[in-house]
């Protein structure tokens, strides 16, 4: 006989392929199996944790710095007593010595109410089981608590990854490492650092001195403090592959080398205009490369080393005789195959220091051996196209957070869809992951945070969780609890804004600029880029409202929400009216408010036309509610002047989109159907 | 011939004390005498700073960190160019090699539209200086901006002092750092470190290892920290005082060492009922007492050593025959004659470590020397009697920052009024000045930040600026600028607030708990502390309500300083009258709004009722405004039930005062008087 008990006790979500309901729970990513059921452990004051199996000192950190924040989350000062542990962790085997591309990183997680296990093969598996355990803890009406639950997780790609530029603005460790901590609370094993480009070189090298002392403003890494950092990656299961962009994106090596470039030089950091690129005809080359490689392979432990090789300029090659009578005595037809010879160099300098080579599309030449990684910023067909000569990929296409677009695109990209949809198994398996972007045009230390989280979370969970998993209002109702949990870990995403808002105002009373940047958006892909203004002057401040607002509008998303449901219900449910009515009525009179703060502060009044735009559109929107309510149709001369304003509010101003301007439109829209319904 | 520009461009501000207008600048302290004049000087990419005259290690640090705040300030990063410097800083000569009490901390600030200068008799003074000069940033309509100006200024009294007890909750030194970077950003030069009382001994003594090992939870400084910590105290400017409080509040000194104790022991840090004291009749106890002293004295640098002295409960006196007897060998009267010759005795072993003596009121006596400092938690009267005395004095007696109390009563007490103004001009030099106290009892590095900022900060303008400068509407303006300024130096006593809140509601969306939060307060003085309940739990959370929101509702002040408006107007002021609606009905309205997180969250239950309370108090608001409108006579029934609420909402609920009462109670009592006229 089957016990009815049992059954309504526990709610199977073990399988997501099949469609069913993902659990209410504020995971992200999102496990690959699930299973709830009744009771919660409370977290009182004698939470203990008990470790049987194997332990180091790094597991004894990891642990610690759990129970830190187990403590922050709650605000209890754990006082551990003799009686049973509450959690027991159990790792069967240490890590590997430097980190692996697919070493084992699974966790069971078994939450009752009597107590929680945590096992894993090995210490990985423990961290990512820890930060589940984390994300799991809600306040309840009778205490801090987790809710039972069972978890089998593993990833789905080994390599997860974030890459940070921090060559156009620097970033200090200090930032680096609380981002270290928000990608190791969503899982993200892999930091691609990003450190030489045109505009920066910042690493220490003792070997070639002026690269980072001629080829910064003076702010880089030195080694030590790259030992520590990745050493602190490595305590959170993170690889940190450094990339040094070769032979293009490489003026700062040319200011203290210009020996090394194609040109004649000298080259300043900011000099713009020509594209300078290293010389691949000189043996110099090489030998300089086979120093600093090998002094960079010492210093970086993990497997893999990125030499970038992307959007090589070949304008200095053209130029320059030499290279263009190399290219005839060694019968090569283009530039794209000169690239590939300075490849083959650099991956046989690599294979010397243990090193597997990565670089973006543009390295893909079949002269390269398999071994190498591809990364592409071009697509999945591209990625595809490496799989299928045998190549191993990673996508970031679809993942640069400079783009400025919103979670749910970033979430709908999937390394397998697409063109990649077409790969035979042994093809899938070359597809080892993909990377998030942050591209550092227009990001500085301080508002770096809030431009990679949360929305990175979202990239996470694609990279992590199992491919079903792909609910928008779940991701985006998870991503709401992951950004304030993220916060809690040490990130600024949220905080800063505040700030950055603040110093704007010239006050502390931001109650109505908040309003207006609230429903604002940065412009989107390259639209802020300006050639016509010159090359970007990467020391200006970047403190205007396009720099201090969030990529993406929740408010404006929320709106368009309450929009639909209201247009879908043919424009009766009063509730939905009664939400759209506040927030128009608090649009429409916000510029009133504003105005003072607006002309009293140099960075706001490139504001002022963006705030009278929102005020026209609150009205629009009220005035529309207004004829919908009495089923009148509204004169043609409001529909002309409305149809002006909604336009003028359409324009991206100050850098800025007003995002409610689509939603409103529908309200507006609506009217014209009652006209002809009527 | 008068010049009529130069007329307007200046006024003229030399001197409070004739009573004139005090400049509308954002400065807290105010300084001695402050100029304003036309112009401002912009702050601009290319800010420069030259230091001529002397300059040491640490006036470089001091000039990096102003321009890596200003840099925050401004979110400028500067690139200076070699055109003449924007600030000019000159000190005549070097610091003392221990920071003295009344050495000179006097500067000059001119601003004009050219430049700036900074000149001081040491760096001291540049010190204060540059805290001035950030202070004055604004954010104007064509760049940040100070306004032109002169400053002279020294402090009133040169003892300007914070007291942060660390034994009852323990203080971790980062959480400490930041709050001496917020009292140096307000001119305060002593941090009195209560290290030592009944519930921790938080110093590592090598000498005496179980005074931290079993004297504290683990948590204490080591001598290496503290050797940093101060040497980071001295580069800003401010001395640090121990205190090992003794003969009483000395418990944990007898964990590890109970032959100290004047009773048979053992004790336990958490032991309540018997308050243990050290014993002053055997010379092992001060032979322990050299010895540790000297290693202390020898640690902490400063010339003053607080020896606590306070609130000796002779009950262990009394008890034991030992005791007793020496009392009767040695001719004394009572415990107060024992204490005495204890701190006799004390005070010798101090000076032959060139130590002198400071204590709280209860170690005055005529039989110590009149080089010891006085310390008054009693009040003026016993600052002024020993002043009488010839002893120095400072006073703590309306400055305990615990007590919850408003800003404007703290601003009020001054340690030269009341009782202390009979004092003659001899007398009077007598008094070094004050110090704010932190006791922590209820305080935990997450929301100490919260208790003692901003409200220190008008501590801070009480002994620094004239006598004069004591208007409250002006204190206030200036102290909402102060806090954001002072949480951008890293204090975190705004966004805690926020966390601490978030946590309670387990999301992020707060708006409605924020509406409750912002208009109650904590119980004053020693309301929360319960007997009744046994000695308080240390280890308890403290995550509720009450130790979350602001000592201070600004909201409710605001609210009242409306009502009175509206109530001189007779209550036609239409303007005051719908920005009452406009609070009233927020307040109404909330109730509804935040049911389901008071229910949803077990740290939010007991402030279910104060919901309520504030709702009745918004109809209650609103139904009298409805009958002043009307001027119509409310019907008795309506006043009755109309008491009868605002009897229930005037009871401290969850340990909380629902703030707005009082005002909403002068509108009821309105729609009174409007009934006896008609």
């Amino acid at each position: 006989m089957r016990n009815p008990l049992f059954l309504t006790a526990i709610s199977v979500l073990a399988s997501f392929a099949t469609g069913q309901t993902q659990p209410q729970l504020d995971l992200m990513p999102m496990p690959a199996t699930v299973q709830t059921s009744a009771g919660q452990l409370l977290i009182g004051q004698s939470f203990s944790i008990a470790i049987t199996g194997f332990r180091d000192a790094s597991m004894n950190g990891a642990v610690q710095r759990f129970v830190a924040q187990l403590s922050r989350q709650t605000g209890i000062s754990f006082r551990p007593n003799s009686a049973a542990p509450t959690l027991v962790i159990h790792a069967d085997h240490g890590r590997e010595p430097v980190q692996r591309v697919g070493e084992d990183e699974s966790y069971q997680l078994t939450v009752a109410g009597a107590g929680a296990k945590l096992t894993a093969p090995n210490p990985l598996g423990i961290l990512h089981g820890l930060q589940s355990f984390l994300q799991l803890v809600q306040v309840t009406s009778s205490g801090f608590a987790l809710p039972a639950v069972t978890i089998n997780d593993q990833p789905r790609f080994p390599w997860r990854g974030l890459l940070i530029d921090v060559s156009r603005h620097f970033i200090p460790l200090d930032v680096l490492k609380r981002n270290l901590d928000g990608m190791a609370a969503v899982k993200i094993n892999v930091l691609h650092w990003h450190l030489s480009d045109d505009q920066g070189f910042r690493v220490e090298s003792k070997k070639f001195p002026k690269l980072q002392e001629s080829g910064s403003d003076g702010l880089y890494y030195t080694q030590a403090e790259i030992r520590d950092f990745i050493a602190y990656a490595r305590d959170r299961g993170i690889r940190v592959i450094p990339e040094f962009d070769i032979p293009g994106h490489s003026r700062s090596w040319f200011v203290g080398y210009p020996e090394l470039s194609s040109g004649p030089g000298p080259y300043t950091l900011d000099g713009g205009g020509v594209n300078p690129i290293m010389d691949p005809t000189r043996e110099a080359t090489y030998k300089f490369l086979g120093k600093f490689i090998a002094e960079m392979a010492n210093l970086f432990p993990d497997a893999y080393f990125h030499i970038g090789g992307d959007e090589v300029d070949g304008k200095q090659w053209d130029a320059n005789p030499n290279i263009q009578s190399f290219l005839h005595t060694h019968g090569m037809k283009n530039n794209q195959d000169l690239q590939a010879y300075f490849n083959q160099r650099l991956q046989k300098i690599l294979a010397k220091n243990h090193k597997i080579m990565v670089g973006w599309d543009e390295i893909l030449h079949p002269d390269l051996p398999k071994t190498i990684v591809v990364q592409s910023w071009r697509g999945q067909q591209s990625l595809a196209a490496a799989a299928k000569q045998g190549y191993s990929g990673l996508l970031s296409f679809g993942y640069y957070l400079d783009l400025m677009w919103p979670a749910a695109r970033h979430y709908a990209v999937d390394p397998m869809s697409d063109a990649a949809a077409t790969m035979n198994p042994e093809e899938q398996k070359r597809i080892l992951g993909g990377e998030a972007c942050m591209w550092a045009e227009w990001v500085t230390s301080e508002n770096v945070d809030s431009h990679i989280w949360p929305r990175n979370a979202v990239v996470a969970e694609r990279l992590w969780s199992p491919a079903e998993i792909k609910d928008v209002h779940s991701m985006y109702t998870r991503l709401n609890a992951v950004s304030l949990y993220l916060e809690g870990t040490g990130l600024t995403h949220r905080s800063a804004r505040v700030h950055m808002l603040q110093r704007m105002a010239g006050t502390a009373d931001i109650s109505a600029l908040r309003v207006l940047a609230e429903v604002v958006e940065p412009v989107k892909d390259y639209a802020r880029w300006d050639d016509s203004k010159g090359p970007i002057d990467f020391h200006a401040p970047l403190t205007r409202m396009i720099d201090a607002v969030s990529p993406e509008s929740d408010v404006a998303r929320q709106f368009r929400d309450v929009v639909e449901t209201f247009i879908q219900s043919d424009c009766k449910d009063q509730a939905a009216e009664a939400q759209l009515r506040a927030w128009l009525t608090s649009w429409r009179d916000n510029d009133v408010e504003l105005h003072a703060l607006l002309d009293k502060s140099f960075l706001l009044h490139e504001d002022t036309p963006l705030s009278a735009d929102l005020s026209a559109l609150g009205a629009a929107g009220l005035e529309s509610l207004g004829y919908l309510d009495k089923a009148q149709p509204p004169p043609d001369s409001w529909r002309v002047q409305t149809r002006a304003r909604m336009e003028e509010a359409n324009k991206p101003k100050a850098g800025l989109l007003l995002m409610p301007v689509a939603p409103v439109q529908q309200l507006v829209e609506a009217t014209e159907r009652l006209t002809r319904h009527n």
